[in-house]
C-alpha cells in the first residue's frame, strides 16, 4: 500500500514524522526499526535485524521482539495523539508462538484499542514471511501524562 | 453472515455441534452463551445477560466477561480439533477498556493464533453495540492433552 | 494470626470494615467471600465454595478463581486508600497451575506492589490445603478515580 | 547470605553452574547478568548496567528489564531441572511500576511456582536500592521439551 493510499483522517503524525520522532527521541534504537505504514487505525513497523538481536542459532531474541512490539504500539499511540515523549509503557503481555526463520524480516502491526484520558491500550502481531501464523502477539498498556 | 456462507474447510465442529457440546459438557453455564458463528478462523459467542451477571448499576461483571472470553476461545479451539473436553485454560490476560451499556448484548469474537501439539493460543475481543471500540480484549492459552 | 496481632499502621480499613464494605457495595457476591486477614501489606480472602462455583467434577471454575483474585486485590487496595467504590479493574493476568481438590477451601493472598496516583498494581496467590504449590497466581491493575 | 548458607536440597545446578551455563549458552548476553544467589525456591540475578541498556536520561529500558526477568526465571527453572537449553519462553506478562534511579543496580528475584511435565510457571520481582517498592514484576511461562 503506497503512502498516497493511506487514510490520514485521525492521524496526528504520518509515517515520516513517526520515523523522525523515533530517531530523535530514542537514538540508540531508532535505526533498528523502520516505520512501514502509519494509519489512524494501525501502524506497521519492521525490524532491521542485526547480530545483536539474535540468539545462538540465528533466532531473534525475546527482548528484541518485546522491543519491536513496544515501539510499534508506542508509535501507534503517537500517531493518534502527537509527539508525546512522556507516554510510558505500564503493562505488556506477550506470547511467543512460532520461531521466526533465521534471517527473516519481522514486521509488527499495532492497533490502538482504547485511547483514554489516562491509559492507552492496544495489541500487536509480529509476523514473518513463510509461516502459517504469527510469530508472536502482545497486548500493551501505556500511561499518558496529563496535558500541561 | 448465514450459516450457509460459513467456510467449513478446517472446521471440525460447526455452530450447532459447538452449542450442543457446550450444553452437555458445562450444563451450569451453557445456557448463558449462544454460539452465533463458527468458522475455521474465528468463533463468535454472545452472552445471554441475566441478573447474576451484573454488578450494582447494571454493568456486566468482570468474571462474567472473563467467562465469555474463555468460552469463546475454548470453542474456537474445539472448532479446529474436535470435542476435546480435557483442554484446560492455563493463562488468560484480559484488559477491561469500556463499560458496556446497561442491558447491552455482549458478543465475543475469538480467533486461534496458534494450534500446537501441546498449547493453543488465541485472542478475543468483546464488543457491545453503540460504543466506539471494544469493551474488553483477552489473550488466552490452553493446554491440549496428549492423544490417547 | 489473631486480629490483635495485625499491624494496623498504614491500614485505612480493617478486616471488619472490608467485609462490611464488600457486603454493601457488591451484595450479589459479598456472601461468597470471607475476609480472613487484613494488614497494610496484604489481605487474605477465602472463597465460601457453593454449587454455582463448580464445574462438572467438582472443580472450582476459572471465572470463580478470577473473581476471588479480583475481590482480594480490590480489598487490598481499599485497605490502603479507604472505601473507594469507584476503583475499577483495568487488567488481570492469571495463570491456572494446579487443579484444586474437590471441596477444598480456597484462600487468596493479595499484596499491593504499587499504589500510584492513577493506578494500583498488585499480585495474588490462590492456594488450597494439601497441594505442593499454589492453585493459581494473578497480577492485577486498577485505575483509581481522581479525588473530588 | 553466603553460598555456604544456601539450602541445596532440590537444587540441580548451583550459582556457579548457572553462571557458567549462561555464559556458554548465551554468549552475547551472559556477561550482562550476574547470578547472585541460587536456591531451590528462588534465584537472584543482577544486571550489570551498561550504556546499551539505557534510554536517554539514563533509565534502564523496558526490553532490558524484560531480559533480566527472563534470564532470572529461566535460571530458576534450570536450577530445578538441570541444564536444559531447549526450555523456551512462551508467555510473559510484565508491569513496569517505578522508574529505577539512574545508575542503580537492578536485581531480580525469580521463583518457580509450578514445575510441570510440559510447562513451568513462575514470577519475578525487579528491585533497585532506595525505592519504596519494586521497579517491575513479571509472570513467565516456559515450555519444557520432552525428555529424549
Amino acid at each position: 500500500m503506497r503512502d498516497d493510499d493511506v487514510d490520514r483522517s485521525g492521524l496526528a503524525m504520518d509515517r515520516a514524522a513517526l520515523q523522525a520522532f523515533l530517531g530523535e527521541a530514542f537514538p540508540q534504537v531508532g535505526a533498528d526499526f523502520t516505520v512501514e505504514r502509519a494509519a489512524a487505525d494501525r501502524v506497521v513497523v519492521a525490524l532491521e535485524t542485526a547480530e545483536r538481536h539474535l540468539r545462538p542459532g540465528g533466532t531473534v531474541s525475546g527482548p528484541t521482539m518485546f522491543a519491536l512490539a513496544d515501539v510499534a504500539m508506542y508509535l501507534a499511540v503517537l500517531a493518534r495523539i502527537g509527539p508525546e515523549a512522556l507516554a510510558v509503557t505500564t503493562n505488556v503481555s506477550i506470547d511467543f508462538m512460532r520461531k521466526p526463520p533465521s534471517g527473516a524480516r519481522l514486521t509488527c502491526t499495532a492497533r490502538v484499542l482504547k485511547l483514554g484520558r489516562v491509559l492507552a491500550v492496544g495489541d500487536a502481531l509480529i509476523e514473518a514471511p513463510g509461516l502459517d501464523g504469527p510469530v508472536a502477539r502482545a497486548s500493551l498498556t501505556y500511561s499518558i501524562p496529563p496535558k500541561r
